[in-house]
């Protein structure tokens, strides 16, 4: 089909701003000072991001809500999309995720003001180890991100769940990689707090070194490779195994 | 369409009612002395009010289940609904958020009277700034009202999703509506408490004032026009910018 | 049509049995002493009260899962059920809810054995409220079972959602009673604990009563009225309400 | 219809594999030292599993996503799966489990490797009773699984909901098995920690077995009977009984 790359930008842009505004807002809300959901619990978060998710895919319709560079990687290698598709998909993902990101600033600016802790800034934003163990932390990305990839190309094999949009998720289908979302964080999110996205970790931690954030440190740049390395491996991996795993 | 206005007013109403009854209940079951709930954790109050919109939603076929002139007014912008139906379900809104207030006064009387601080009283009604600050509790309240008309609005892409009831939301959205309250709530709540609804912290406030409840304090009407002003201009944001990013 | 009253029975009872099995469940997890989820918290609760429910109307498709007297009242009001169905899904209800609390304790046999205080094992079985109070007690329950009910009638708008089989809930409506009941519970139940059906309630108080539970105290026969006439009455009022306020 | 046993038996491996690495992981979350879900709470242990087989469901289509011996077993004793389909599937699901098991410690290696707790990492790949009673966690098991395979059974009646995969659940029911597998964890899972499924508790306990885990302790091969029995049962029973209580 004939796809508009301009369009296809604006919707991936559109997509990951919403997701990745939800998605650091809601670790703000239970990380930064003096918020209403201060101290919510993890179980929280992984709401937040799942129905993140959930939000930028229903916005995202016209490119069919891929919103992260690994499941793009994935859809690339399977011939769902093609080399051009991804890589604007790819630009229109980072930038959404820092306009994203600043607009969760903006959402809790003063929070981040009162906020004494520099780590915990940070962590609105990018994602960190719970154990710092660049190769281990690399496996755990490569892991959780597999999975979500690998689920998401499953979705292939029903059509009446597919709603068939180019390159991937269609609004039916909102539901159902939210859910996920919330399972991997669960579960698979306690090593590394669960990137699987380079854009959702990288595009936040960009905005994270650019904005005049009150007693800010540092964007740790050390560990920034692993949630993009890691995500994009396991994604490229769950679309090499999916035909055979999957009977596809 | 041929659209009757009283019918109109009424499905507007008893929707809000509804929306305002389960979701002020949330929060007095959370903040208010010995609820079987209290200190149930920001998440409870999430789903709480998620599913508040979920059941006024159900019970508001008739008018396409607006209950929020914020998602009004974004339906105006867009051409969804005209100028008589968004001032009928405007008021119709106020009047509905009201009688929920007072419903849900009455189903935690003894709660009211047994609870020492009048601040958690007034909490149950409207919402209130974690850290005061008329003009970033303004821009808080904007960007959260924005991402939930900005979404509804992309509905609109998905014939097979909208039941095409005028002017809104049918059954069938009710749980994605939901639980895009639900995510806002646990995203972007943690600055204001998340009003994103003017009939939902108006029609409260003027119930607080008026009714005779024991040990009250100030309605706060210095904050009033926060959550009135501030999501009435994320959804006219939203509708604005909805054509041009959504590709409708 | 013509119903078979032996299997309306059947059904009514084996999906009432289920409810009070899970629903009576997640409370003995969350009191009983030493459980996995002890002290697991109220919206813990809802969700298991909720999903229950799912539970029960999965496995009552026959007679359209009503599971609820307050439910049957409604629809005998209405007219979607005639008085021999109405009293014998009464008569089901009311064994399955005994059976289900049985099941229930023997689940839960040796945390019963080691809980010293009799009170959290009443609280298995059956509702009380926070603050003693039987005229209020009667208001929260007739507030909370006519949003139940008010919303289960406003299914009957939505041909596509409602199955249409005999007297009620079909399996598609399973999810939106169950959220429904998730939202009701931590909105509405801080007061009493959220009985909204007679058979919920007086049907476990019976088992409590007759079972030899380790350490029993009283059944507190003065507050069973509570729980029943209170749902019945606002299962009543809704049932009247609804032709006039959801424009059915 | 045809089946390919090969075909069949990756299916199960596959899902089992995911439904395994996911479940297993929420636990790791919650249990193991220095996580971001630690002490996450037994609602988030309930979700992780519920939307662990949710995941598992999905990327088993082929065999219409069975991953769990009692509900083969109530399938067999059904008549949907003939015996062969049932072993293959048992096997593969032993095996899928076995891999998922390791998965997850490869995904927590270095919260393994700083748990001080021996009985904290078995918990991690295995239940264990809250109360030891062989008999009577048998009895919780047995109750639990009957629930769960009932319930599927109860699918059956429903053709717009079951896809008609052979042998079992498709993917449209997969939510509403995420979700009952969601409520009986939190209900019926309080004395033994919900194995519901032999190959769930049986694979990852071998995994434990034979893993180089730092500091392991005993992989409690006297309880081992217990989850695999216990579900075997209730499975047995439950198939026995839903043509006679479901008017199949």
């Amino acid at each position: 089909m004939d796809v508009n790359l301009g369009l296809y930008f604006l919707s991936e842009m559109v997509g990951t701003g919403l997701l990745v505004l939800l998605g650091c807002g809601v670790v703000a809300n239970v990380a930064l000072a003096k918020t209403k959901g201060n101290a919510g619990g993890f179980l929280m978060v992984n709401w937040g991001w799942g129905l993140a998710v959930f939000a930028g895919v229903l916005a995202s319709a016209y490119s069919g809500a891929i919103l992260n560079p690994a499941v793009g990687i994935g859809l690339l290698i399977a011939g769902t999309i093609d080399a051009p598709m991804f890589f604007v998909a790819f630009a229109a993902e980072m930038v959404g995720a820092i306009i994203g990101a600043i607009l969760c600033w903006a959402a809790y600016k003063q929070h981040f003001d009162d906020e004494p802790e520099a780590a915990n800034k940070l962590g609105v934003f990018s994602t960190g180890p719970a154990i710092r163990s660049y190769g281990a932390n690399f496996v755990t990305e490569v892991i959780a991100t597999f999975v979500l990839v690998f689920i998401i190309l499953a979705f292939a094999d029903y059509g009446d769940v597919n709603v068939g949009v180019p390159g991937g998720l269609g609004p039916l289908t909102a539901l159902p990689v939210a859910l996920l979302v919330v399972g991997i964080g669960a579960s698979l999110g306690g090593p590394t707090g669960y990137a699987i996205n380079p854009a959702r970790d990288l595009g936040p931690r960009i905005a994270h070194a650019i904005l005049p954030i009150k007693g800010k440190g540092s964007s740790d740049w050390g560990y920034a490779w692993v949630p993009v390395a890691g995500p994009l491996v396991g994604g490229a991996i769950a679309a090499f195994a999916a035909p055979a795993l999957l009977s596809l």
